[in-house]
């Protein structure tokens, strides 16, 4: 076994010949804003972008580890080398990250060609995303065929994450209320595929019907607004689970399989890819430059703001005036 | 009936004077992003920081609206002007908002010392904290002497929306999944007060238990960290509440009364309003340099990345710098 480099070129190499320590060394760095990381980034970048990305997300409860984990089977079966990034919400106060049931994918963590790391949020908004974007170009690099990026919750946030995927999958899951259904309407013009898991349940019926109003809709509305006539090529298949008997699975990756096809040959492949690199930029450079300002920042200001001199808006209209004023001396 | 002023100083003497339409007027400024939204602010400014805040939050289906619907009878009861912000998750690609149960609240819209106003996401994140930021200013130089802040949903935006109030309600229910109590203890910190509604369900006593348990683990966490001994001064109590019928009202309102006596006492109630506009500062300022940033952004160096000759963070380092050097020149 080879001892996992310190040396930035070396880790990256490591990393292309598909290193699990490398790799995990990378994600971390990154995860820590330490500077290596982002050279390491740097010099991985161009052997990107042929990785497959499959969001999941859906409602608490729906089983979306458990389904996860029988995709993990399926991808393996069809000869896929397959990386998880999971991801916990954290608490915003002390950081602490919610392990969840992540055990459930413990069947896979002996198998050499599946990789799966979780990760947190840090409580910041934004955060999110910029850390599973950087490992899933991590994962990219040591060549895993497909990524598999899933969320627990139902927020801005996750749904921000796994609306930049190539692929993203809605569970939904039957006997959830009204209220819990209506949040995920939210989700529904972020899905490119549609799983009800737990079909074996009560209310299945109930809960495919709502699924097929909300898709009939979304639809109508599509061709309404004639926004994207290409997007709109994909009608989005509505498929039905039973995560734990691993029953819809073979359907679920024959899916995800075709999406992944349909994204190719209509050029969709690259430019969902490409929409994720722009955005990841934007907030880097976003983060780099509220770094740079408050370094420098004048507590005056702050104070002033703190007795109600001044505005918030009026603050930061002076602010970024006068961070102009300093870089042209 | 006066009409709405359209001149920066008379509508914000109409705000100050309590003018329904024209705090409405202002809060849909402020929304869109119309410059005279920052005038009217930044007049209004120096006469807030007197209502007392409250964030209600807790999973979907926990019944926020109707416990909301509740307390704003019995807060009218002790004699208050009551504000409710109440936040719709909105979808990402339409801007479409669900309007969800805003219906149950309608009784109080002929209420003249009642003002409700729905804000969307608008799907940015952060976008929230601001827009619902902007709102309390406003509804607090209006002169209520309560804000509810209500959202729906349990993603790191909502969590931030109601941690910047003064006092945080966290609203469980009986019967949701396992899962649904482990996104739910990522709220668990930032809670004053807990409230578990409708406590007539099969389970309530499993939740207690559980909630219980959480409180008294976060107290260990608290007593073992000593980071701030002022905020462990405060026990946030668990109470229940059947919001149908109107039941543990009375008690809530007395907890969130009690809760503003301490942080008036201790000195936290202008500590969290300062704490709150210090982040809207820096999400301003965020939002004004990254504004400026992409005017003059290269479209070369966006398609390098797409291109994937340069990465994300180099790209970012790169236009920090130029952007430096054109405002020197």
């Amino acid at each position: 076994m080879t001892a996992i480099a310190d040396n930035i070129n070396d880790l990256s190499r490591q990393i292309l010949a598909g290193n699990i320590g490398a790799g995990a060394r990378a994600i971390r760095w990154l995860d820590d804003g330490d500077p290596r990381g982002a050279d390491v980034l740097s010099l991985i970048f161009p052997h990107t972008g042929r990785a497959h990305l499959i969001g999941i997300t859906g409602p608490p409860g729906a089983g979306k580890s458990s389904l996860t984990n029988t995709l993990i089977t399926e991808q393996r079966r069809r000869g896929r080398r397959v990386g998880v990034i999971a991801i916990d919400p954290s608490s915003p106060f002390t950081g602490g990250a919610i392990l969840g049931d992540r055990v459930r994918m413990a069947q896979h963590t002996v198998d050499p060609d599946v990789f799966i790391r979780s990760i947190g949020t840090r409580g910041q908004a934004g955060g999110l995303s910029r850390s599973s974007h950087d490992a899933c170009l991590v994962l990219d690099a040591m060549n895993y065929d497909v990524i598999f990026v899933e969320t627990v919750g139902v927020g801005q946030d996750e749904i921000d994450v796994v609306a930049l995927a190539h692929t993203t999958l809605i569970i939904g899951v039957p006997g959830l209320g009204d209220e819990v259904q209506a949040v995920k309407a939210g989700l529904m013009e972020a899905g490119d595929i549609f799983v009800i898991n737990k079909a074996d349940r009560d209310g299945y019926d109930d809960t495919y019907r709502q699924f097929e109003l909300m898709l009939h809709l979304r639809a109508e509305s599509v061709s309404r607004n004639e926004i994207d006539k290409t997007a709109s090529a994909w009608s989005p298949p509505l498929l039905r689970a039973v995560a734990k008997r691993a029953e819809g699975t073979v359907e679920i990756v024959d899916a995800t399989d075709a999406h992944r096809e349909y994204l190719q040959n209509s050029g969709h492949f690259v430019k969902r890819s490409s929409h994720r690199e722009r955005e990841q930029f934007i907030c880097l450079l976003r983060e780099a430059v509220v770094d740079e300002i408050m370094e420098g920042m004048d507590e005056d200001i702050l104070n002033s703001i703190l007795r109600r001199e001044i505005d918030p808006y009026t603050a930061a209209s002076h602010e970024l005036a006068r961070w102009r004023g300093n870089t042209t001396s």
